[in-house]
């Protein structure tokens, strides 16, 4: 209880927010996404260009770093932001989900969750105090408790004990970071699947337990966006309203404008990277893809009002020769293009926050991406 | 006979020079390494970050791009420069050296190569004179005559047919090079496999042609360096002075000093990409493979006293990480230093010339080639 707060509400809009959280390596304004870089490096972009898209803060994967190069490694060698040369934020999952999505063999106990590594096969165990050990040894500026997620449609006895398990887990987990230096924090996860009172108590839970900031799991993993968004409509109002909440794993451009709306202010999501490299633009006009055959003899920029220079000035038959091509530099432009779009639409979405103005920029920019694409030349 | 110049010598070391080539799209410095953007990009490079290294010129494939997307297309577009995004000069090879190596079912006559795409099997001529006419909706500021390209070792009789065909395909290049507008410019190819007396006979012929400048084709096909240098050096002295000259596909940073030393102006190669993608990095201390694993642990930069920020900043420890993991990032970094350690050796060489110290500067830079990477940690 009684954590330190490190966030500064700015405005708010309606149940939306926006404000400045200060990290040990620099502010993040919120609501913030978060482009991830899964094992140290961002996919197809160089850090300057993370940064020069507007990215604060960026996400790195606990269960990836552990494995390859090793988080004792990292810590030898100054910790995750100069190993990188990323010298901002960092976020740092607790491991918990990648072991439930990639590892093998793996059996979770009240202790621990034991698994074989995806790389080698070797065994490890992670348990709520080493998943603070690994983060605080990668050095990471918000580090989360370790939880189960699990994924839906699932039992309901599965979710309750899922998230009864989360819970204990996050009482050892905020034990273990007291000796943490200041500045630092550490976020809960409130976890309950798609079942309206296990969240509920799950929030309830943490809050009484007390972290630097909240965040909300087991959320778009297969479930329809309504269902998530009443799961945050649930959880929001009983969560601390001084401290900051995280959406993790989520998602689309349209998600996180709704989930903004229900006073979310943080996000992570492989989309706009892994998307990019499938040939998929996010725009204005919403998500094209660019293989198709009608850019083959189009001049035209993906959006020629767009501020971002590759957005507004690299034409759709380049990109499409280049994504047909297998060509890198398809992938590298896409992703930057789309970690552009997402970090414009944050910033656009803390400007309208700014001026209570968020309900009439939601109606304009769905209006704008139902719109559709430009039609063909 | 007669073709305007565009090439100023501005210094002479011994057989080296330096000098500045004038092309529609820019003023290429001389000695020259012109990386290679096969299919209308850099692989894992963004174009500013080419032009950034110290690029002037690069180069392109035509047999990639007659492919796909398309010469017509790419005119339709508004050629090689528009389309890509690179708005600097570019050199177009003929298509013949990727026929011999790519196609499928090649089948070369006096009049043309035919051949099968090895994208989708259909079928395609290359004479001579559609090689041209390729290259002008390309929009190449220089394009090269199509020639056969024999690999070595060869019997002499078909490196003679190959030659003596070469040559005449020169004189209906020429020809059909005659509308080009002013300012775009045509080399012509000496061809003559590591027969010092056929390749003397290629350069007289070709000189007597007369083009814009002089490509010496068919080298770095296999021989050893010291073929390749005895070739140069049977060539070099009968092309015009007053005209660059060009070692295709050429090569290790030591041969480009040594073939520079003998009177070469331009070079070209994947080498300093293809081995990016490999793990290997080009230094100051010769080719190190980052792969080792003496890196892992290892927090310093590839060489503190590189300009370049990369080269100068990335700790070895994290790119041995990057490239272990698979990570793009790897690549991408990797390709871009080696391209800046070429594009810096070709400066540091124009500047020797034009001091006239190009043989200690020889010296020196061998024996730092030779001394090797810097010991363990």
């Amino acid at each position: 209880m009684g954590l330190p707060n490190h966030f500064d509400l700015v405005a708010t809009d309606g149940e939306a927010r926006t404000g400045k959280l200060t990290t040990p390596h620099g502010v993040v304004r919120t609501p913030a996404f978060m482009p991830v870089g899964t094992a140290g490096a961002m996919k197809g972009l160089h850090w300057r260009e993370v940064r020069d898209a507007g990215a604060d803060i960026v996400l790195g994967n606990t269960y990836h770093l552990m494995l390859r190069p090793g988080a004792e490694r990292i810590a030898a060698l100054g910790g995750l932001q100069a190993f990188t040369g990323w010298n901002g934020p960092m976020l740092t999952d607790s491991g918990g989900f990648q072991v439930m999505s990639l590892a093998q063999l793996r059996k979770v106990s009240e202790s621990a969750v034991t698994f074989r590594s995806h790389i080698d096969g070797l065994s490890f165990e992670l348990s709520p105090e080493r998943a603070i050990e690994l983060q605080r040894l990668l050095g990471s500026d918000i580090a989360m408790q370790l939880d189960e997620c699990v994924r839906l449609p699932a039992e309901r006895g599965d979710i309750e004990r899922a998230m009864q398990l989360s819970l204990r887990w996050a009482e050892r987990g905020k034990r273990a970071f007291e000796t943490a230096p200041a500045g630092y924090m550490l976020f809960g996860i409130a976890q309950g699947g798609d079942v309206p009172k296990l969240r509920r108590a799950s929030a309830l839970g943490l809050a009484g337990i007390g972290f630097h900031g909240y965040a909300i799991g087991g959320l778009a993993v297969g479930e329809p966006q309504s269902v998530m968004l009443a799961m945050i409509e649930e959880v929001a109002p009983i969560l601390p309203r001084d401290r900051p909440r995280y959406l993790m794993g989520v998602g689309t451009p349209e998600d996180m404008l709704e989930a903004v709306a229900r006073g979310i202010d943080m996000f992570d999501c492989v989309m706009p990277t892994r998307n990019g490299r499938h040939g998929m633009a996010f725009t204005r006009f919403g998500q094209i893809n660019l293989r198709n055959a009608r850019h083959a003899d189009d001049p035209r920029p993906l959006d020629e009002e767009s501020l971002w220079p590759s957005t507004q000035r690299c034409s759709r038959a380049y990109l499409h020769h280049l994504v047909r091509s297998g060509e890198t530099l398809g992938a590298m432009l896409l992703s930057e293009i789309n970690i552009a779009y997402y970090q414009r639409l944050m910033a656009d979405i803390r400007d309208a926050i700014s001026q209570r103005a968020l309900a009439s920029f939601r109606e304009r920019t769905r209006a704008d991406w139902e719109k559709g694409d430009i039609p063909p030349r």
